[in-house]
């Protein structure tokens, strides 16, 4: 029969980590339930949608909880309906006793309420992975090598294979990251500053996207531990499971050009480009498939949109360097916008082969580590 | 043919004001086009949606637009996608030029954009309204009596009338607002500074949450003008028109109590009050009707909820003064929560006769200028 008393802010950021797992659609109706284990450790929050699981510790000695324990014990309770609950509470510190099997009295300033809960029992045991970790990455890293990927996975579920990113370690230091919907493609490559265990696989871009909220940037490194069908992110305080994608990811190693096929490659401005992007892109509004035409002649670069119905754009955006032959080719300008809005750097290099063939951009500076490479469409 | 040059941002904005009109249901295909008139006054943007139309001058001379005129004319001009156009366009300034019949050239920076637009003849006429003005009030004063009664008016259209505020000047210098869905009402009233001729009109409760955005603080008064079916509230650039709600608001006057009636008086706290509402409106999640039970004994006020599927609450109130007998009564906390949102007194009264009749609450200080009235729930 639990028995604690905390302070309300932190309980509530406690448990909202692990609540990021239960989405808006409930699979079974007892992944609603958040799962709470008090220990002498502290209180244990997990949640899950049966995709993605979140344990979360509050430690016993947390200093912001001030916690209390006087007994032990575990309890599922309706997540955001004892989250609300909670939030509003008069006082900032409250009283949490199980006074009846699975019945809770919460106690805080003048208000008494009571819940009705259900035996930890009932809830799903998450499998536990148990291997030895295979990396060791700092959080800030793997968010970024995510944001500059995660972006062109397919949004399509004819393929599942590619609704995830490729997360493969190679040669035991470099991590790579790919995404693609087999129109563009973005491909990462980081080195590790410890030695792992190569390992290749799909983690879908929910947790993907899950990751980046339930780590913040203050916590410094998670340790990612496999099995055949999990990934495990984890800190000191926080489990994050995710089911991976089954299949092969297709080998987009091959479909990156040689770099002698090249008869064009230009130096650009990132902002200038992205800018006149969206205005190319409104003149599309409405078309799906709508196109830019970007023509190179000389020293000039024009682009222009014609769409019958709406109007006509026509703008120079200017080359900072140009090596090679003119060339015309169009391409859907949101894939340019999804690719530049991801560079750090004020400047990028564009790579063309011809008006039929896939052209690669990379960040000046950086280089082939961030390669990307966009599809143009065929007009007459 | 148009040709003028302006700054974009004073452009943006004066249309935007405009544009307000135009909501996301679109009932006649015109009603999404932008009116622009350009005449040696300035820029005239027109938008309506049908109900309520919106006229807004950017004047010739406004420092912030630092407009050029070089010929004047009219054009109708899809207004979502124009406004995208403009907002994305790469220089401060840009120039707009009818090339051709209806059709405009925007010039900025290096970019040249070519749109379509439609003759200004396609737009319907907004009937003009020529009375005197009934009454000069000021926008903040305005603003502030809609907000602390519009959230009362009946969300069904069951019965139109009571889906707008009635607002009336009596006595020529005071002005009121009531609203009331037949749960609640509020009804508040002031004294204008300025004397005007007696009305009364229903204003829908949609041109009421206009009105809030389309006239900035910054506004200093606005003159009232009517017809029988149309408001127009009018300042130096702005054209307010709205069509009003047809009918005879019912008289609720007569629903406030009597004084002698009351048996039970208090003074609370708004914020305490409030608090305690909010965590009961919790406990009765869910439930349509769902009430809390407010029970006054000598002085002690105890408020308590009981959901036998979710679970129950049970609380003190502070009591700050007290006349009368004990009481108990039920009623809806979403009512209580409305009416204590709009108070910004930090204590209020409130008056019972008995738990079947309606009970009311005033600020404690302004008093009976604002009054709220709340039926209860009749339980057993």
């Amino acid at each position: 029969m639990i028995k604690f008393t905390i302070n309300k802010n932190a309980f509530l950021a406690a448990m909202r980590i692990a609540k990021q797992a239960i989405g808006s659609k409930i699979a079974i109706p007892v992944l609603s339930k958040m799962k709470i284990i008090v220990s002498e450790e502290g209180i244990h929050f997990t949640a899950s949608n049966g995709q993605i699981s979140i344990e979360k510790l509050l430690s016993a000695d947390s200093k912001e909880a001030g916690m209390l324990i006087e007994s032990e014990g575990g309890i599922l309770l309706e997540a955001n309906f004892f989250d609300s609950v909670i939030a509003q509470l008069p006082d900032n510190t409250f009283e949490f006793e199980e006074i009846d099997a699975n019945q809770v009295l919460i106690r805080s300033g003048k208000s008494e309420i009571t819940l009705k809960g259900q035996q930890i029992e009932l809830y799903p045991m998450i499998m536990p992975i148990t291997t030895k970790p295979y990396a060791k990455i700092a959080v800030g890293e793997l968010k970024e090598l995510f944001n500059e990927t995660a972006f062109a996975v397919s949004q399509q579920e004819s393929r599942p294979i590619l609704t995830g990113v490729h997360l493969q370690l190679i040669e035991h230091q470099n991590l790579q990251a790919v995404a693609t919907d087999s129109h563009r493609m973005s491909q990462r490559r980081i080195r590790l500053e410890s030695f792992g265990e190569d390992f290749q696989v799909v983690v879908p871009n929910k947790a993907v996207a899950g990751f980046k909220t339930v780590f913040s940037d203050d916590d410094d490194n998670v340790s990612v531990f496999l099995n055949p069908t999990q990934i495990l992110f984890k800190n000191a305080t926080i489990n994050f499971y995710s089911r991976l994608v089954e299949g092969n990811y297709p080998d987009t190693d091959r479909l990156i050009p040689e770099e002698n096929l090249y008869t064009l490659n230009l130096t650009l401005d990132v902002a200038d480009t992205l800018h006149a992007m969206n205005r190319a892109k409104l003149l599309t509004a409405g078309l799906q498939g709508g196109t830019v035409k970007l023509s190179v002649k000389e020293d000039q670069l024009i682009l222009t949109v014609n769409t019958p119905e709406i109007g006509s754009s026509f703008e120079e955006l200017p080359i900072l360097e140009k090596n090679g032959h003119d060339l015309e080719i169009s391409f859907n300008p949101q894939f340019l916008i999804d690719a530049l809005r991801v560079l750090k750097e004020p400047q990028f290099r564009i790579f063309f082969i011809s008006p039929v063939r896939p052209f690669t951009l990379i960040p000046k500076e950086e280089g082939a580590n961030f390669i990307q490479l966009i599809t143009p469409v065929r007009t007459n």
